[in-house]
């Protein structure tokens, strides 16, 4: 079997990818790890920045979007009992759409499939080979058999725990931090129209939604947290004292620990393999900057890999790692000063303490500082950084 | 002997206050361990915010500042071989002088003994009693003679070594840094019009001038480091190579190490005693405030001396320490902010390090952040932090 461009992993970044490739005449085959159901159920980031917005709408999937999705034009920030609203519109011109993750899956999924896509779900045992000659995907189907893609390009995007990044010499840059994260999905009418961040002494704490019926809502946690230590009703009780603002409860729809990391492998590419989104960079979640940075990467690759394969013109892909990893150290940065900002650190002495509390107070009493925190959040254009 | 308000320490802040009292009416005592001649040649900071520039203007201190003083409109920030120049004129409507805080305190002390002021150097075995009563201050003058200061209020502006601090009960909040300054003054003309703040992996270097005929210069060096260690050709080589700018050289007039340190004493006032400047603050060097937050508490002071002595009207006293605090802390985060930026520290690991670089390329690429880092170092405007 042989393709242009072979893409392991159906996340957004491969699906996507495989979806800008297509709309350009390339062909691709994209291979699933899991089942179409569970990449569609898995619940993971909500926030798409400006310029994912803006490329889903240029490329035909902005349709659910804009119907369902929720239009941001600002975040809160509560710190020392005070509320202070950052007004993205104001300061930048542009917002964020609160957008489940699995709903762009969907939506991608919906689109490649409707194009005659190739997407191959329940696929183990992925080998790469001849990556710096002529490129070879070793897979067992769905069904058992064995398969055997032969592709101009291979394209790692199967997430941080995949098999693509052990391909690339690489180096490693790792933050673990001392704090997770406990969320849940609560079916609870939200009673905030946007997302609120509070820092308390207590622990971060997260107000978000998913819909006008499903409130998503954080609390920092110790790393090393099982999430069925936390009834019910410890959650809210944590909830309404560290967020200090209304909210509605309701019951769980679902409860999870997620861990904090920064990771990026440098580089992101070796001979025809491309690395892109989580398989090579993680963010913690704070800034909500996760699948948008493996957009951005794709829509990078997808403009690198077209002249490659159709003109043989190495100039994109040569330059791919550089020019992503440029933006990607913009958003690791932003969200470990977001993180930083925001969280309790264990480790924290009193004058770390009185320095985060004074960067909350520059940070929503600067216009400037203001528009730093709302320039990142909504993104930077694409291209820009 | 009796005044209203008893000076301990003929520093700036010493200095400044008895001279804004004193236009008001008010009489104070300034007593002074070191010599006038000590003072007026003791090389410190030699930034002037522009707030500090607007106020030493408006009482009559501007003449000799506005002559030989040096205005800036930017600095340039330079790393990874870059050189990037935060224009302070165009992102602020602001600027700063050069001017030798010897200078200022030169002017200070003509302007003081012009007046008919009081200032008693080489004094000795001060004691400060009865501050929540009738405050007296116990000392030896400069003949061996005994010496008793009665006064509605005492100033504790006596520095970081004075003995001023001790007597507030108070709570603070330190950081020692893992490096050192070490400092040279050089007979060479500058030929830089600006300072050059340089990050370099072997550490931070800083270029900046005391007038068209000396330069000054610094460069990171370990904490214990002894200047001695550092021969003329050593350093002016370390220079060369961490600034990577032109540097005229020429014969040291000093060379000294200067420790890198952040402290803060809450609060700033116990019953008639207020502490101003170093004796109940230290910033490290890298954002130029020091000398400016003295003035800052000073100007507070004045003030409020001038309605507590006049007037009995104790709201001004009692809201000294909270209003300079603020000013404080985000002149300490700020310093703060610089001075991780711009080091190398040698527990740094290589994200850190990536960490450092996306924040110097934030501040010089984003209009935004350079600005917050301009508004902070041409001085947010008193009163409005």
């Amino acid at each position: 079997m042989r393709t242009q461009v072979g893409i392991v992993g159906a996340g957004p970044a491969g699906l996507l990818l495989s979806h800008l490739l297509a709309r350009r005449g390339i062909d691709s085959v994209v291979l699933e790890a899991r089942s179409r159901e569970y990449i569609e159920r898995r619940v993971r980031a909500g926030v798409l920045e400006h310029p994912t917005v803006e490329l889903l709408r240029e490329v035909g999937l902005g349709e659910r979007m804009d119907r369902e999705g929720m239009p941001h034009e600002g975040v809160s920030l509560r710190f020392d009992s005070e509320e202070h609203r950052i007004d993205f519109a104001d300061l930048t011109g542009r917002g964020i759409v609160v957008y489940g993750q699995q709903e762009v899956v969907k939506d991608l999924v919906a689109a490649r499939l409707a194009d005659g896509g190739d997407v191959r779900f329940e696929v183990s045992g992925v080998r790469l080979d001849g990556l710096t000659s002529d490129p070879v995907i070793h897979f067992d189907g769905a069904d058992g058999t064995r398969g055997e893609l032969r592709c101009d390009a291979v394209v790692g995007a199967d997430g941080f725990h995949g098999v693509s990044r052990a391909a690339v010499p690489h180096t490693t840059y790792d933050r673990q931090y001392p704090f997770a994260w406990l969320g849940i999905l609560a079916q609870a009418a939200p009673v905030r129209e946007e997302l609120v961040y509070a820092n308390h002494p207590d622990g971060f704490a997260l107000y978000s939604m998913r819909s006008p019926e499903v409130t998503r809502l954080y609390l920092q946690v110790p790393p090393d947290t099982d999430a069925d230590d936390w009834s019910d009703a410890r959650i809210w009780d944590e909830l309404h004292r560290r967020l200090g603002t209304e909210i509605n409860e309701g019951p769980l729809l679902e409860k999870g620990v997620t861990g904090m990391r920064s990771f990026v492998a440098e580089p992101m590419r070796h001979g025809r393999l491309f690395l892109a989104g989580d398989a090579a960079h993680i963010v913690p979640p704070t800034g909500a900057k996760g699948m948008n940075l493996a957009i951005a990467d794709v829509r990078v690759l997808a403009d690198a890999l077209y002249r490659l394969v159709t003109a043989g013109d190495g100039s994109g892909v040569d330059a791919y790692s550089d020019t992503c990893l440029r933006r990607v150290w913009r958003a690791e940065h932003f969200s470990w000063w977001m993180t930083s900002m925001l969280h309790t650190d264990p480790a924290a002495d009193a004058f770390d303490r009185r320095l985060q509390l004074a960067q909350l107070r520059q940070t929503v009493r600067s216009r400037a500082a203001a528009t730093t925190l709302a320039e990142n959040y909504v993104g930077l254009p694409h291209g820009s950084v």
